[in-house]
């Protein structure tokens, strides 16, 4: 806990001065002020993020965290618990979706094991950090405790500064985990008092039925557990995940380090609500990407005051969207830096 | 005309069982079916354009076509015609935006002279192809003559199949030219039949005056030329640019020879609208990219039947919307080829 509000203290205001500064470069660049629309908002951001005016084009990581969901035991997904370690394995070969798009992007994938429900996955390039194996299932009880809750949310931020320390000016959200939507939709249910059915999707492809059960799953784990949509903690810890306090951590560390996160989709989206619930000013620090198929996310960005620059549909996860983003983040950048005046 | 024939007689359908190998392909990669979206979908026309069900990440060039209007004299720009040479100046020295972008992209930028009012560029960098020094008003009578709108179709043609021979695999329309949102905007309201009102709007900076005013002037240019929406060159030579021409000209060639043209924003747009009506088929060989500023961009993507995937609200032109979807179009190139199955 110490850890956690040590971090959440040195989360400070964006700079004013770098980012008036910015915003009179950019408006004295060769192109009509204002141009570039969200690409230039963006620069100005990175500017009070790194308070400086014209920001560096660094060295660039997503965080995938991995974990399991008790929940799936009700029936609300689509593929089987097996899938999670099998595409951890896919990370560690370099041959999913996250692995080339981040070479394409020219990041780091750094792959952590939060709360895998299967073994271990015995190789070193996977950070062995799992707090428990898979959370509890939410709809007899809470996902995890408060403590684990916190232990979630504090290696992340470990994590994330260790990449930083190494140099890291841009991360990445991305997320594994089978059933993970469940616990997404719950949290920003609790947080946007909306309609569990006007939210809720269908993850990676469940059939009318699925999506039917899987509301009711949703709407007793909140009936059940009570979160207090005033406290992020006990948000995370009732109907939560592992890999959501994880990523969650991710993006308070980061902003405490004045690094700015590139926010993938509805899962990373989940975190952000939880990291703004535990430190609003942690928004400032926040970058969207895309919008995602889940029809929750819209209202999630929102939620969070977030614009998405592409609308791919996708709806992978892992920190695709959000390494994609990277490459239009770094193309702003550029122009900040290298167009004529 | 006999080029601008045999083109338009050389477009082709996309090839079926290339994109059904590559649909195949796709929903067989370690992602749920479907998963990224619009960056699926993109690699399975882009294997019906190749006929290859394993598309190239190759070579890649934005073709930047550069003219002056008439029509400037009414009012309807922000910007004196000054600009457009200045413009070509920093495109030379590699200091806009699209310089920037494309070198980040690893594209070359490609610059024609199609009509510039001001005394030609002496560079060699500039292919100097100009049909005359900027069109004419089109407020007082057409823009151009329908030989010089094929001459510029023509151009078009073979400045891109030039590119296609040094082995160029990707195709960006760009455009300069101060004034060009008023025939792009008129192109729109021929072929849409919507209320100019609706469609038009500040360019790079118009005030309430001289957006009333530039609406008064595309109304009047429309009414004297009378262009029949069956006939794409007509409306070309009446109410379009030289660098329009150009472009279109650009997308004919390109689909001619079976590379995808990713379409910028609204002047390449309108450049498109008058591809389609010359050659139906050509829309097949489009890819969108992004959602301008411009009021009446929205209704010109969905009369080509194009989803943008960028929603950045720039508004510069250039190409710079095209080049930056170029990094998602390999990206989901390079996932299609080197994902695990």
């Amino acid at each position: 806990m110490i850890l956690l509000n040590q971090t959440v203290a040195s989360i400070k205001d964006l700079d004013q001065k770098s980012m008036k500064l910015a915003k009179e470069r950019s408006d004295n660049l060769i192109k009509p002020p204002g141009s570039l629309g969200v690409m230039e908002e963006a620069v100005v951001k990175m500017a009070g993020i790194y308070k400086d005016s014209i920001p560096p084009v660094g060295k660039k990581a997503v965080m995938v965290m991995v974990g399991d969901h008790g929940v799936v035991a009700e029936g609300v997904s689509a593929f089987p618990q097996e899938v999670t370690p099998q595409m951890v394995m896919s990370f560690l070969w370099g041959g999913a979706a996250i692995n080339v798009l981040s070479r394409h992007a020219g990041a780091d994938v750094i792959v952590t094991d939060v709360g895998i429900a299967a073994p271990p996955i015995d190789d070193p390039r996977v950070n062995q950090c799992r707090i428990k194996n898979g959370t509890d299932n939410m709809a007899k009880g809470p996902a995890m405790s408060r403590e684990e809750a916190i232990q979630g949310l504090e290696l992340g931020i470990r994590l994330v500064q260790e990449q930083i320390e190494q140099g890291v000016k841009m991360v990445a959200t991305g997320d594994m985990g089978i059933g993970n939507t469940t616990p997404s939709t719950a949290i920003l249910a609790v947080f946007s008092g909306v309609d569990v059915e006007k939210i809720t999707g269908r993850g990676t492809g469940l059939d009318d039925q699925g999506l039917k059960l899987k509301q009711q799953v949703i709407r007793k784990a909140i009936e059940l557990n009570q979160p207090d949509f005033k406290d992020g903690i006990d948000v995370l810890a009732k109907v939560g995940g592992l890999e959501i306090a994880a990523l969650a951590g991710v993006i308070l560390g980061a902003a405490a380090k004045r690094v700015p996160v590139v926010i993938d989709g509805f899962i990373s989206g989940a975190a952000a609500l939880i990291a703004k619930a535990i430190s609003p000013l942690s928004v400032d620090y926040m970058l969207a990407s895309h919008l995602s198929q889940e029809p929750g996310h819209k209202m999630m960005l929102e939620e969070l005051g977030l614009k998405p620059l592409l609308h791919l549909d996708m709806r992978l996860g892992e920190g695709t969207g959000a390494v994609t983003a990277f490459m239009i983040f770094d193309g702003a950048l550029k122009c900040h830096k290298k167009m004529l005046t």
